[in-house]
């Protein structure tokens, strides 16, 4: 089925100027670009933008714990030990199967009403999430987080992490799986180096915590990713790297930073020197962190306080521009995660796409120059038509085509009910 | 006409729990609240929430310039002087009455579908902006921003804004006007002095930008407000005061601060050291400043950046309570302006209310102790139901019952083009 978004501007991270053209989606991808001024190509199914609708690549949340929505708002405004130890950790020790399945479906329904068609999960019971992505028709890169406990515990969850890999990288082209060591602080650096190991044998990236807090930095050796052997794997991505040092002498060719603005800020871990990252031209992709230290899983709030809380801190209104901050909320995400030709308004790339209504209030005057700080500085999911995974609509005017969100949030508040009871 | 809010959750700045109640609103004010357990009382209309709706009381915006919405987008990413003097001054040269009568009406839209009743406008041409506050049927504190230029430029700017309060200070109960000298740096100080006279002898608050940049803060002596004759008129509202010193020692009785948090980072004029002055309970009102300048009109989104920010730069997650940055951006706005009884949800105020939807994947979870964190850290203007002033819909389900939204957005485009050929 092809479908025809008729007269609507394109954006993305990678263009200084929006164009206006009839842009056809054919077979999960991008079929055809050209100029609105020609004649349209024929589709089974026609959205008509008459200029006044935007289309853009589809947000790829490169952080975040899905299932962790059903611990939204425990806990809230606690120093973050208290925080962990009091109220996420007795609750997360209660979560079955079946309840990281909702609650991973919950933050699905949300990810998908705000423009978000691909997230990077850390998580356990993985074979549920990979279920609940699947069944919605989403993009997910999926690792198990790895953490010590019990004898035996850290090499138990890197057999699942290779498990689901064997199961899961590569599925359906919506799936991709890397290796999920917690952090430094709860993955022995010995252990570290066993999973850069396995990393390396099963040609997987890697996914961890890292240098979230001030303390954390004050612990670990300056060259700890070449200690723990992790500089030669096949890809590296640092989620938060909040106090990751800009003049670090080592080769980024193949590491891809996440930026968490709000999880940061609202845990009072501080802000990351994006700016100077920019720079040094390395990849910056950008995540949410779970929903229980955001609150929200929406990439319009990230994009935006990324691209304002830098020019604050730095009493500097020049830098970070929206550009970047759109690049950074798409292209860089799919690239960390082995998504290939995805993030981009380009002819043969996946048409993970986004549909943006430009006639409202706050999109007066928006035009081919600017279009892309209209969408940073003054747009919201509010603006959200719709979501396309692979040239299907997972989200269109309110409505989820592939799943059942009555269904979905009822059984989340049931599970919510059980794990706080 | 009454209308019940049946089974609706109430919170406002002033509760520690939320509240199940059925809610009456007649003659413009919440005439009754009881229990949803007990029989609801009758009414014309009837909006059920089923245990699912929240109703909270209107935003205040403390501090914008609605019409700048025509100026949203020009010139971003450039240092302020050269933002200020190139791309807005030109423009602003070339609105005209009518211009920001449809400037202000188009920011008037966006405000009500997020949930904003109440705006503290400082403009020009303030004749025009009461006639579409009163249009719409909206609330406002109006005042005339008065700064120097050619001969005569100051005192006709006055005598203007004093006119406007004799037309419009306490019209239809809908709006105040304050005197509004711009800035230190755009009104010297000794016609500062004639203005705080003119406050004193007309009873009329003053409102002014105090310190918004590192440069102001500069130039100007500590002791500028005594010096300025401003701290004995009726009311002073100091937008911004990034640059404030929390240890002032003055008397803050009759003083707001605005925290604008977006505009002050997106010009990288810095943060304001908030938490000091919630510790010497001082009131602090949010406002978005002008479209320009942020670029949204959304209090949502104030709410949210003031709630995380602090917790960030300070690296301590315990300050900035969401109460308090929900009674910031409701009750302590409308106290500056001379509103009673407005901001809280309590019988016989004023019914400035917002319906927000908790029936989706962000609320769940949700429940009497939590309602305001959820609001503040996961909630967004994508939540707003409804907008209700003075017990009328002015927003309900995308409508705007008392205004011509696509007649609004054409005359505000057109203007736009205008301005910018």
């Amino acid at each position: 089925m092809a479908t025809l978004f008729k007269d609507v501007w394109i954006i993305d991270g990678s263009r200084n100027l929006a164009e206006r053209v009839h842009l056809l989606v054919s077979k999960g991808r991008i079929a055809e670009i050209k100029s609105y001024t020609e004649n349209p190509p024929s589709a089974d199914k026609i959205i008509s933008g008459r200029g006044k609708m935007a289309v853009i690549p589809g947000f790829v949340n490169a952080h975040t714990h899905a299932a962790m929505t059903l611990l939204r708002g425990l806990g809230e405004e606690a120093p973050l030990m208290e925080w962990l130890q009091n109220k996420i950790w007795p609750v997360e020790d209660k979560l079955t199967p079946d309840y990281i399945y909702w609650g991973t479906l919950s933050a699905i329904l949300e990810m998908l009403s705000t423009g978000t068609t691909c997230f990077a999960d850390m998580y356990f019971e993985m074979d549920r999430v990979a279920e609940a992505v699947l069944s919605a028709g989403m993009r997910a890169a999926l690792c198990r987080g790895i953490t010590k406990g019990e004898p035996g515990k850290l090499e138990r969850s890197l057999e699942n992490n290779l498990d689901i890999a064997k199961k899961y990288h590569g599925r359906e082209g919506l799936l991709t799986v890397q290796l999920g060591p917690h952090a430094p602080y709860t993955v022995p650096v010995e252990f570290m180096k066993v999973i850069a190991q396995a990393a390396k044998d099963n040609d997987l990236g890697v996914h961890f915590h890292y240098l979230e807090t001030e303390g954390e930095k004050n612990s670990l050796p300056e060259n700890y990713l070449e200690q723990a052997d992790l500089l030669d794997v096949p890809h590296l991505t640092l989620a938060h790297s909040v106090y990751l040092d800009p003049e670090i002498k080592i080769d980024f060719e193949n590491i891809t930073l996440v930026h968490c603005p709000n999880s940061n800020l609202k845990l009072g871990s501080g802000i990351m020197p994006l700016n100077s990252w920019l720079e040094r031209d390395v990849s910056v992709a950008l995540g949410t962190d779970g929903a229980s230290s955001n609150n929200k899983l929406d990439m319009w709030d990230e994009m935006r306080v990324t691209a304002l809380i830098h020019k604050g801190v730095n009493k500097n209104p020049v830098i970070i521009p929206a550009l970047d901050v759109l690049r950074m909320a798409t292209y860089e995400g799919a690239k960390a995660f082995g998504f290939s030709q995805k993030g981009m308004i380009s002819e043969g790339w996946v048409a993970d796409l986004v549909l943006v209504d430009l006639d409202k209030p706050n999109y007066i005057g928006v035009n081919a120059e600017n279009l892309a700080t209209y969408l940073v500085y003054a747009g919201s999911s509010a603006d959200v038509a719709g979501t396309m995974v692979n040239g299907k609509w997972l989200y269109l005017h309110g409505d989820y085509p592939t799943l059942d969100r009555e269904e979905i949030i009822n059984k989340a508040v049931e599970a919510r009910e059980a794990i706080t009871k």
